[in-house]
C-alpha cells in the first residue's frame, strides 16, 4: 500500500472491480452482501477490495452493528481531480484554443503599440 | 501490470516518483538523464519508472537515436478525468447547490399546478 494519500487513492482505483464497487456505491449505500451480488466472487474477496478502498478513504462504513453499510466518500476523488487540473491543458483543446487566442491578441496589442 | 488501459494509467500514477517525472515533463520534453537529475536514483531506476509510464501511454519517446527525449501524453489523463466526471457531484458543492435549486423549482412548479 503506497504511503502518501494520493498514491493510495490512485492505487485503490487501479482495479476494475474496485471501480465497479464505487460505481455501485455512487447509486447509494450498500452492504457487503449487496455489493458482492453482481460479482462471481466470495464475500471475502469483495471484503478485501473494500479494505483497500477504505484504507484510501474512498469508502466509509456505517455503525449499524450487523449491516455496516458502505458509503462512498468523495474527498479522495476530489484530490485526484485537483492533481489532474495541472495537466488539463495537455488534452483540453478548448484551453489550447484559448491560449492561442490570448497569444494572438497579445501580438495584436504589441503590433498596435509599434 | 493491470490489463485494462484505465487501470494501467491509475497504477502508473500511483507513485510519487512517477508523478514527479510527469510534472517535469509537463514543463517540456526531457532525456532520461535530465529526468534523473533531481532524484537520488540510478538511471536504471528512473528508466524502470519511465517504462511503467510508457506502458500506460503517459509518456512517449522521441526517435532521435541517442537522446530519445521523453514526451508527456495527455490522452490517458483525459480518460481518468472522464471517469472522474461521474463522481464530481460527490465533492462539488456547486453541483449540489444546483441540484437543490433544480429540485426546489420543480417543487414550486408542482405547487403552481395544484
Amino acid at each position: 500500500m503506497p504511503a502518501d494519500a494520493l498514491s493510495a487513492t490512485l492505487f485503490a482505483l487501479a482495479d476494475p472491480t474496485r471501480r465497479g464497487l464505487l460505481a455501485r456505491l455512487a447509486t447509494g449505500d450498500a452492504t457487503v452482501t449487496e455489493l458482492a451480488e453482481p460479482y462471481e466472487m466470495s464475500l471475502a474477496a469483495v471484503s478485501k477490495h473494500l479494505k483497500v478502498l477504505e484504507a484510501a478513504g474512498l469508502v466509509s462504513r456505517g455503525r449499524q452493528a450487523q449491516w455496516r453499510p458502505c458509503h462512498l466518500e468523495g474527498a479522495p476523488l476530489q484530490a485526484v481531480s485537483e492533481w489532474l487540473d495541472d495537466y488539463r491543458r495537455f488534452w483540453d483543446r478548448n484551453l489550447d484554443s484559448l491560449a492561442d487566442y490570448l497569444k494572438a491578441i497579445q501580438q495584436q496589442d504589441r503590433g498596435g503599440q509599434v
